[in-house]
Parts: structure tokens; sequence; C-alpha cells
């Protein structure tokens, strides 16, 4: 089938079908890279491991993207995906504690690139506070309300201890904060009308050995 | 339904659901920490936003955990889970890659608390060989095979920068690696019988703001 004339789906958007979009963007944007202005269904589908009519199906829920002939130009695409996603425009973003993986992460280039930036970090040491760490000026928690309001920051980062994750959530609330990436291994309790996702570094790697061990298994029958 | 009368399901399990595993998991080791010695389907369901049926139908994959009118026995779920994660046995892991954030994961407390042990780093940094990072030697990364044989390293966790990690990943793969988590924002090509994750932290952050961005238009309807 043409890329051009899959029918757009309707109703709400399935949460996996959000998560390939950023997929779809980052294969792209390694296409533009490597010189290609042009991809396929097809292409986009395999580099992934996906089919092209997955790839077609994810992109009906919000439009026609493809030319007949052509296939999908890629600046478009990722301009269209981009708007899709929310991040056609900058973000910023506040992060709470400046541990370990805070520190790292504040010096993480592949959030600027997709145009988030992390405007303020906030902690209560005061061996930290007042300090840069890669550019970003770091405040204390009590100064969180009057930063948040004063640049315009809409999403939170939280990479405090686990025990304090849901005082600093609560904190990120009332200052305002749209959305926030909980890093602490904790399930947090927030109002419908903030976003949450919550990332635990060790679940990937259970994934992976669910993977492994079963593949074994697999082997030995 | 009571918690022990659920049919197990047949078939090969979606990822979905050993995602899930994972997150139940991570409950019952709070409910245990929080002083709980058992659960139902239920309370672990309200506690991640998840049905009781849900919860139910996707334990069934596995066998039969609960027991009627009681539910289910914390720590023998726990037990059980990892069992089928294969995190029930310690699995060493290999860092490649020191920078930011390779050094800041080496001192991430979550992967130990998951059965994750990072017994080696590797690097081609003359100034980082040879050193110990948060208790994890530094090794240059010619000593790649060497050293997974020798320290029984089954996984590996790619940090270096996206022109070299593919390259990298088939060092891993010549050295007898099994499964690989990569968190450069690229996409690797491996061999059927190694299992890949890969990790891409401005992903959690797209999927954050197609949300706060959604439920802003939805609201203005």
């Amino acid at each position: 089938m043409s890329e051009g004339s899959e029918k757009t789906n309707e109703g709400p958007v399935p949460k996996a079908v959000v998560s390939r979009l950023s997929l779809y963007l980052r294969e792209l944007q390694h296409l533009i890279r490597a010189g290609s202005q042009t991809t396929s269904s097809n292409q986009l589908g395999s580099l992934l491991g996906f089919t092209d009519a997955q790839v077609r199906k994810d992109l009906a829920y919000f439009g026609h993207f493809g030319y007949p002939g052509i296939g999908y130009k890629c600046p478009e695409l990722i301009q269209a995906i981009r708007k899709i996603l929310g991040t056609d425009q900058t973000w910023n973003v506040a992060m709470v504690g400046t541990g370990n993986l805070g520190h790292a992460l504040l010096g993480y280039k592949g959030f600027r690139s997709q145009n988030f930036e992390i405007v303020a970090a906030f902690d209560i040491d005061p061996n930290v506070v007042g300090q840069t760490i890669q550019d970003v000026p770091v405040f204390h928690l009590d100064d969180l309300p009057k930063i948040v309001s004063e640049r315009h920051v809409k999403l939170g980062m939280i990479m405090v201890p686990s025990p304090v994750a849901q005082q600093v959530a609560d904190q990120l609330v009332a200052a305002g904060i749209e959305g926030i990436v909980n890093f602490a291994p904790v399930t947090l309790a927030l109002p419908p009308e903030v976003s949450l996702v919550g990332v635990d570094l060790a679940i990937e790697l259970e994934q992976l050995c669910f993977n492994v061990a079963n593949r074994k298994a697999k082997a030995a029958e």
C-alpha cells in the first residue's frame, strides 16, 4: 500500500503508539545525519524491527504524511512528529536532587537535542546550593515556587532518594509543574491534572534478563 | 474471583506482561518494607493503576500464586517473580564507557538491590583505565574478552558515544555477552542469540510532553 493512502485512525491514541513515535523520530534523525532526505514505512520499520503496516497504522492516528511514489520526506515527518509530541517548542525542565545520578543527567546531551532545557536544579545541601553544575544553577528547594514561575518551568525530574520523593512531588505540583519524570524507585500519588512518567533503570535489566533466561530455557528444550 | 482460581494462560508471554512483572515486584518490595506480608490483586492493581483482573491475568501466565481467603503472600510472590525474571540469582554486568552517565550509574544503588552486580567497567581513556569508580575496577577495552570470561559476565551496558556504540556491541558479542542494555541513542544490529534493550532517557520526557500537551488541548476544547 502506498504511504499516502492509509486511512486515519479514530479514537484515543494508545500509549504504545506514542512511544513508537519517539523511536521513529530517532531513526529519522539518524537517516538525515546519514544523508537520506526521504524514507519509506518499509525502511523505517525494518530499522526498528516493525512491519511497514505497523509504521503506517501508527502514523495514521495523526494524519497523512506520505507521498505516493516518494514515501516520507524525513525533515517534514520529523517536524510533524515533534508537533504531535509537543517538542516543536522548547520545554523548560527543573531537576530536583543533584546526587550522583542527577549530577550526571545535568550533563546528558540527549535532552537538549530533543528540545528539553534543564534551566534549574534544586537541592538542600549547602555545599551544592549556589553552585553551577554543567552550566545549570543549583537553587535551594525553598526557592522552587519562585524559580519555576520566573523561568517558566513546566516539567520536573525527581532524582532524590525514595523516602522524600513524594514530598518533593507535592512541592513540584504546588509550584505549578505540569509533568514529572520520577527516577526514584517508588510509586507517586499525583493529582489527575499532573502527568507522570516513572523511570526505573533496573527494570530494563530485568527485562533483558527475562529474555536471556527464556532464550536459554527454549534452547535447552 | 478468588486469587487462586484463575486459569493459567497459554502461549508466549507478551512483552508488556513481562514489564508489568517488574512493577509488581517493586510494589511487593514496598509493601514488605511497609510491614505487609500479604496483598490482593485488588490492592496490587490499585497501587499501580491497573484492574485486579489485569493483575490476575498477568500472573496466570506463569502459574497459580494466590491463596483463597488470603490473597498473595508477598515474600513468596516476590520469590516467584524473581524466578520468572531470572533475578533469583545474581547477574554479573559489565559497563563499557565511564563518561558522565556511566560514572553515575556505577554508583546507582537500584541495580544491586535487584541482583545486578556491575563487576567491571571498560574504557580506553588512559586517565581512567586502572582506576576504581564506586568500587568497580576500570579495565582497558582490549581486556574485555579476558575479564568477561574470568568474571562470568553475562550482561553488558553500553554507555559510549553513539558513533562507537555498534563497534562496542560487536566486541561485547564476540566476548560472549548474552544481553545488552544500550544507552547510546542509536539502533544496534545484533545476532539473534543476543538480547537487546535500548534506553533513551529523552523518550521518557517526550512521552510526558505528549501527555501534558494533550491534556491541555483537551481542556481547551
